[in-house]
C-alpha cells in the first residue's frame, strides 16, 4: 500500500525530498551492506566517515567555498550559535554590529548581551513590526563582525542582497534559506544554519567558518563551544548526530545531482514564490504582510479578511491534505513555507485551493 | 529480500532492537497517519508532543523517579554535560568531588578545571591503568556533588554498587549503562546519558535533574546551557533532535513492554555477561583486563596471547558476521560491547566462536 503523503508547508521541521525519504527507508536495516542500520554503525567507521566527508564536500562545491572555509556539523541548533558566535569572537574589548529583523535576530542580540558582550544594534525594522529589511545601514568601522538573519521565518522577510560591510566579515543565521539560492560566500566570516528547514531533520546545525577567525577563539571556553576544536576534529570531537548528518548528506546529494545546484534551485524557488505572491497581489482577499521588496521566497506570510476566515482557511486546507499553513503562534495569520523540497506541484495545488477558497468566501 | 544483519558488538553507536528499527522503517514516510515523515513534522505538533511525553513518562516509570526529578532530552552529548554540570552547579566558591575511573571521567575532570571550578579528585584508579573501581573513598564533607562515571566503555569496568556519599548528591555519567539495571535514583542529583549505547541513536542526551539543584543555576550562563531553561520548556526551548528522541522513545517502549522493565533487563544482561566472562575465566587463552569485582556487564574487554592473534580474531569474527570487536584505539585488544539490544543469541554465537578460535589457535 502506498503511504499517505500530504502537501507539507511546515515552517520547520519541514518537507524533505521524497526520494531521500525512500532511500533512508530502503536501507534502514542494512546500510551499504554493513549489516547494520545507519543508527547502529560507529561514527569512526569507514561507512560514516564517507557520509560526513561527502556532506562536507558537497557543501563546499554547492557554495563554491575556497580552502579558507571549514564546514562543520554541530549539535545545539542555531540557538546555541547565538551564544557561540559572541563567545568565540568577542573577547578583548571587541565589538560587533547586529541587524534586528525579527524574532531570531532579537534572540541572537539578547544572547550576546546576556553574555556581557559589547554589541550594537546597527539597524532594526522593529518600528514597523519587522515587515521589511533595513537599507543603507551605517555599520561601525572596526567591528569584528556584522550579524544578520538572512531570512525571517515568522515575519516572512528575506535579504534580497546582503549588505556591504566593507572589510568587516558578515556572520549570518541562514537557518531558513541556506542552499535556497547561490550567494557570494566570500563576504562571510561565519554562516550557520539549523538543518530542519532546507537541509535535513532537526538535530544538526551546519556551521561554515573562515579560518582566520579561529585565532580569536579563547582557550577558556567550554571545549564543546570552541569552533577550533570542531575544526581540528572534523566535527568528530565527540559522537556527532549521525542520522541527521546522513539525512543532510542525502539532501545535499539530491540538491547537487537531482536538482543540479543552487542556480537551478533558485530558479525553481523564484517560480514557486512568484506563483503565490502574484495570486496574493491580484487578489483583494489575501494580503501579504511583508513589504514587496523584502518578501521571503521561503516563508510566505499573509492574512485573510478576518481571523474567522483564517481559521476556516487553515482547516479546509488541512482537509484537502495541505498542512502547516498556520502562522507562527506569536503573530497569527497564515504562512506557507515553501522550502527547497516543497515542489512546484505542491505550490500550484495551494494556489488553486486559495483561488477556490477566495471565490467561495470572498 | 531480507536485509543482511550482523551481530553488532559496537561500543557506540551500537545495536538497536530489530523490532524498533522495523517500526521506524515501516512508518518512515507516514508517521501515524500524518502524511509526513517523523523527520518532517513540527516539534510543536500533537504527534511529536506525544512522542516526547511518552519518552519522559517511560523514563520516570522505568527508574521509579519521584516528582522531584525532571527528565530532559538535550543535544551535545555527554561531552557538553562535562561542562554544563560544573557551570550550572559550582558558582560562589562551591566545590565538588570527582572519581576518576578512566577516559571519560578524566575528560569530565579536565573540563571542570578548564572552567576554573574548584574540584577535587577524591579517588582514582589510574595507578593500575583504570582496571578497577576505587573502594572506601573519603569524600569531602559539604561538597555540592560527587561525580562518577557509572560504566567505563574503554577500560571495561563498572560500579557494581554506587558509593555512599551521605547527604551529598551523586552526579553520574551513565552514558554506557543507563537502563541496563535498576538502581536507587533517589541518591542522585543529576544523571546524564548520551543515547547512543543503550537508548537510541546518537544526537540526544538524556538528563535527569533533581529540582532542588536548579536553584544553583546562574543567570549569566548561555541560555542553552542552563538546565532550568530546558526544564521550564519541557526540552523544547528550541527545536529538539526529533528523530533521535523518537527512536529513544521506541527503545524505552521496547524495554518497558517487550522486555518488561529493568529487573528483567538486568537478569538478561547478567546472563549475557556471565556467559562471556565464564568462558574467559575457564580459558588460558583469553585474558580479561578488568579486576573481577569491577567488571562491566556492558563492555567486556579482553586480550589474546598476542597482537597478531587479536588481529586475526577480529578479522575472522568479522568474516563470521560479528562486528565491532576491536578494542578502543587508545588501548588496543578486544572488546565485546553487549548493551541491552544485543541479545543472548548474539552473545552465545560470540562465545561459540571464541571457543572455536581458541581450539584452532590456542
Amino acid at each position: 500500500m502506498s503511504p499517505k503523503r500530504i502537501y507539507n508547508f511546515n515552517a520547520g521541521p519541514a518537507a524533505l525530498p521524497r526520494s531521500v525519504l525512500e532511500q533512508i527507508q530502503s536501507e534502514f536495516l542494512d546500510f551499504k551492506g554493513s549489516g547494520m542500520s545507519i543508527t547502529e554503525i560507529s561514527h569512526r567507521s569507514k561507512w560514516f566517515e564517507e557520509v560526513l566527508n561527502d556532506a562536507v564536500a558537497r557543501t563546499k562545491r554547492l557554495l563554491n567555498l575556497d580552502d579558507r572555509y571549514k564546514v562543520l556539523f554541530l549539535q545545539g541548533g542555531a540557538s546555541l550559535q547565538f551564544a557561540m558566535v559572541p563567545m568565540n569572537f568577542l573577547s578583548d574589548g571587541r565589538t560587533a554590529d547586529y541587524v534586528n529583523t525579527g524574532t531570531w535576530s532579537t534572540k541572537a542580540i539578547k544572547e550576546a548581551k546576556l553574555l556581557g558582550k559589547n554589541i550594537k544594534v546597527a539597524a532594526s525594522s522593529e518600528d514597523r513590526n519587522f515587515a521589511y529589511i533595513p537599507k543603507n545601514i551605517r555599520f561601525t568601522p572596526g567591528a569584528t563582525y556584522v550579524h544578520i538573519t538572512s531570512n525571517n521565518t515568522i515575519k516572512g522577510t528575506q535579504w534580497a542582497d546582503f549588505p556591504d560591510t566593507g572589510t568587516v566579515p558578515l556572520i549570518a543565521d541562514m537557518s531558513s534559506d541556506m542552499f535556497s539560492r547561490p550567494f557570494d560566500a566570500g563576504r562571510f566570516g561565519l554562516i550557520y544554519a539549523g538543518a530542519q528547514k532546507n537541509m535535513g531533520p532537526a538535530g544538526v546545525c551546519l556551521v561554515i567558518v573562515r579560518e582566520d577567525l579561529l585565532k580569536l577563539v579563547p582557550e577558556t571556553l567550554p571545549t564543546m563551544l570552541r569552533y577550533i576544536i570542531h575544526v581540528e576534529n572534523n566535527s568528530m570531537y565527540n559522537t556527532p548526530p549521525c542520522f541527521s548528518v546522513y539525512t543532510a548528506q542525502l539532501v545535499l546529494k539530491w540538491l547537487d545531482e537531482t536538482i543540479g545546484g543552487l542556480d537551478k534551485m533558485a530558479r525553481i524557488n523564484q517560480a514557486k514564490g512568484d506563483l503565490i505572491y502574484r495570486m496574493i497581489d491580484d487578489s483583494g482577499f489575501y494580503r501579504g504582510t511583508a513589504d514587496a521588496d523584502s518578501r521571503s521566497l521561503m516563508n510566505i506570510t499573509f492574512r485573510l479578511p478576518s481571523e474567522e476566515l483564517e481559521k476556516k482557511f487553515i482547516a479546509e486546507a488541512q482537509g484537502n491534505d495541505m498542512g502547516g499553513l498556520k502562522g507562527h503562534r506569536s503573530v497569527g495569520g497564515c504562512r506557507a513555507s515553501i522550502y527547497n523540497a516543497t515542489d512546484l506541484k505542491a505550490v500550484q495545488t495551494l494556489v488553486d485551493f486559495m483561488k477556490q477558497f477566495e471565490s467561495q468566501n470572498g
